[in-house]
């Protein structure tokens, strides 16, 4: 077993702190990994708060992670000591259904083995994420990240990037479309760079007038207030693609009211309580479509890592040291954080 | 003008009762048409009794017309006097937005003119739909009916048969596809017919144990009662597409959990009252659609009525006399008919 250190959740109501842990004994088709840097996501405080009601305890959360390799079992062959690479959401997969068939490990229909508080397939145990000194992933499951981007910068890549990249790419958007990116936070700043970067007209929408500058500055072509009905109602049948971030429940009617005919709203945050039940005449009169994504495939994040590479585009971020992370949490909720927290994970070896 | 006698309401709370009207003169583009055949949708009783808070009174129903052509304008080139001809749900649009040019009038971006309770372009007036004995229609919104189908049958293609055969078409539904259609009423049983046809596995979900033998008469492959959950839960994941035709609120969640990845239900009736909020975990975990489609376009009702020619396919009916509309009604809201009540209209000239 390889030794670990990281910062973990013992309890629903304890906030994280350090823990020393294990990783499985890397296997020939593993590669191990020093955690330079790791993206603070939603997902990690609701699991480590057990608010989706399956965390198993101790759990270390992280699944944006950057670092080096250190090692390579004998049969890898991509990956050798010293590469700069990535670990996003998964780490494992059946990889004889069709989804995996597919390269579409997300949607694994026996089930994808998560980053972190997944089932190991190998040892029975669960998997710990990368709020850790190092971690051991199937060289399948690890990324190439391009050398021109900054490492830290590039971690939100791995899940943010790659959950607005996957339906931005899965509805063809491309130049000439209108492009609509609902919520301002570390998926929504995203969504804007990519969708700018693809070509299309990018319309945020967000409900505080404040961001309004800061959303330019990160490539929408227009910021429409949500809460505001007449700049609402100036958009009406005019989107061709809408990615929706937001979890919290909100009136989907609003902006599927934006769609043109045929077009597309993507869902791609699930909230606690369900939203207000979309007006079906909405979807039936213009033959609209209300659809979901859940992050990507392996391969679908690599060609993402290579699209940011080749344009230079990483995630806005705040560094935090990894015994700060109680206090992001509490300012995550708050939204209070342009436009994603990554863990320096240099500071693990600091005194608390 | 035109003088017409048909059967309409001229309030919400009376039955519907003899009228005389009056129909536009023929322009050089109308076709003249006496009804022989109109089928009775749901929707005549929505708008007769003005539950869509939408209708002009007087209104006289009817969007599933079959008859023969009476006389032609002298633009009109293909139609003759003698053809046997239908008019759908719509008679008029703008014919240059972009909609229209795409031959998708029903979402023409300047609103389609409805067959009965619609604005007439010309007159300013309504439109008075095909409870009557004759009808003026633009040549471009007239329909051939094929010689070989049964007249009266072929009616409720009109609305019925297009209604499910655009959404089936439009997700490319096929040989080696597993195909839902839920309720059995006029729309499913057009969706049963149009599904099988076109070769897909066919499995129709109802709520009433009854419908089972004859849901497998009209083509369906396998029959699932929808209230029974390990019957549902038998099919999780395995339909590439489901045609919802039940416009009474439900659960989407138990349907859209039948859907593979990528999967689409498409809805074809929008309840009254909203459906209980679908959850979005059911669309982003395998990528799921939810979608709308209404009727369909003209020269999408024309391939449809050709395709049913060629296959001998028309709506099951119940052949009433004009004078029994309103016991028709109170049955259509029993879900007492097998599957469409059609109206006779040689019946107008009889004595009530």
């Amino acid at each position: 077993m390889l030794a670990s250190t990281g910062y973990g959740a013992t309890s629903a109501d304890e906030p994280l702190s350090k823990m020393d842990f294990q990783r499985r004994d890397p296997k020939p088709d593993d590669v191990q990994i020093d955690i330079l840097y790791c993206g603070v996501c939603h997902s990690d405080l609701h699991t480590a708060r057990n608010e989706w009601g399956n965390t198993v305890y101790p759990v270390v959360p992280g699944h944006e992670i950057v670092g080096r390799v250190t090692a390579v079992g004998n049969q890898v062959s991509r990956f050798k000591e010293g590469d700069l690479v990535g670990v996003g959401c998964l780490v494992d997969s059946c990889q004889h259904c069709s989804a995996c068939g597919e390269g579409l490990e997300q949607y694994c229909e026996n089930g994808f083995v998560g980053t972190y508080n997944g089932e190991e397939m190998h040892t029975g145990g669960m998997t710990y994420g990368g709020y850790a000194s190092n971690i051991v992933v199937r060289d399948k499951f690890v990324l190439r990240i391009p050398d021109n981007l900054d490492p830290a910068g590039a971690a939100p890549l791995l899940c943010a990037g790659i959950t607005t990249y996957s339906p931005l790419r899965q509805w063809q958007v491309g130049p000439g479309q209108k492009v609509g990116i609902v919520g301002l936070g570390g998926l929504g700043h995203m969504g804007i760079k990519l969708a700018h970067a693809m070509g299309a007209h990018v319309v945020l929408f967000t409900t505080s007038p404040g961001k309004r500058e800061d959303a330019k500055r990160l490539g929408a072509d227009e910021v429409v207030v949500s809460k505001n009905a007449s700049e609402m109602t100036a958009h009406n049948n005019s989107f061709d693609f809408i990615v929706n971030t937001v979890a919290a429940p909100h009136s989907l009617d609003a902006f599927l009211e934006l769609l043109k005919r045929d077009g597309t709203m993507t869902l791609v945050g699930a909230p606690s309580s369900p939203h207000p039940s979309p007006q079906v005449f909405n979807l039936i009169m213009k033959r609209r479509r209300l659809a979901g994504s859940l992050i990507g495939g392996i391969a679908e994040t690599q060609e993402m890592l290579d699209f940011c590479g080749e344009r230079g585009i990483v995630s806005d971020i705040e560094m935090i040291r990894i015994q700060d992370i109680n206090t992001a949490y509490e300012r995550m909720l708050k939204s209070d954080v342009k436009y994603r927290f990554v863990i320096d994970m240099a500071s693990l070896k600091q005194e608390g």
